[in-house]
């Protein structure tokens, strides 16, 4: 499997969501497909809500991150830079629209639908068994030096 | 320190963010205060986005599940039940207005502002060092016989 996003760009990074780095974090492997980002992700059972259901706050921890990276990666290839800015997330809007098993991968898929020279709205789908399970749209934001944030990861 | 509502209403829960039974989770204590429910909770090292700040899908599953109880709380009082009805989110929207530090205890107060018999809308904050970090506004459903959820926390 090549590289995904995060481990090209931030093998270093301790994010729970997406770090490569944090032995107990969630580890998303996001990767460029199209005009889409995409990554699939297994549960363990401490990610469940209740036996055989994945947590809301996991789902929305999942797209908010995988998101975040499809912003990094658009606006990198929008200013045809060599490496992603430093984006973080200013909001997101997680919609559940039926139960998550947690007993199979999830498909992530994430496409920005408007940018601006710092910063891109994604929305985002988190699918199980070919349905989606829930929705996020957010706002990800590229930081600026003096930002706590800027070249942290 | 009295029993949350997650240790006086679901001892037994597995949840990821609330959930007094999982070793791994986020063990939000959740406690009414007058109109409102208020928790306190201190991040772990490997809930970071980077070193000194918290990662943002933490922060989201933080207000999803305390707000959550702040939902199944007050639909409890309004039916005059013994126990709450078992909620589940619906949706939920983060503002991330500041960098959230980790290495201090954050605050979450939720407040339910609009119910019906079997739903409510809840606006929930949390802040670090008296300053509101992020804000969240969700929907949460009690579920009916028959749902994967119905009677599992």
């Amino acid at each position: 499997m090549p590289d995904s996003l995060q481990e090209r760009y931030s093998p270093n990074c301790p994010c729970f969501g997406c770090g490569p780095a944090n032995a107990q974090g969630l580890h998303i492997r996001s990767f460029p497909q199209g005009d889409e980002v995409v990554a699939d992700w297994t549960p363990a059972a401490h990610h469940e809500a209740f036996p055989g259901m994945l947590n809301g706050g996991i789902i929305g921890a999942l797209l908010d991150c995988h998101s975040n990276w499809a912003a990094a990666y658009h606006l990198m290839r929008q200013a045809g830079a060599d490496a992603p800015p430093c984006t973080v997330t200013a909001d997101y809007a997680v919609k559940l629209l039926r139960p998550t098993p947690s007993d199979a991968p999830v498909h992530l898929r994430a496409h920005v639908v408007e940018a601006k020279d710092d910063r891109a709205t994604v929305e985002a789908t988190l699918a199980s068994g070919g349905k989606v399970c829930a929705t996020c749209r957010g706002t990800f934001v590229a930081v600026k030096p003096g930002h706590p944030a800027y070249h942290r990861w």
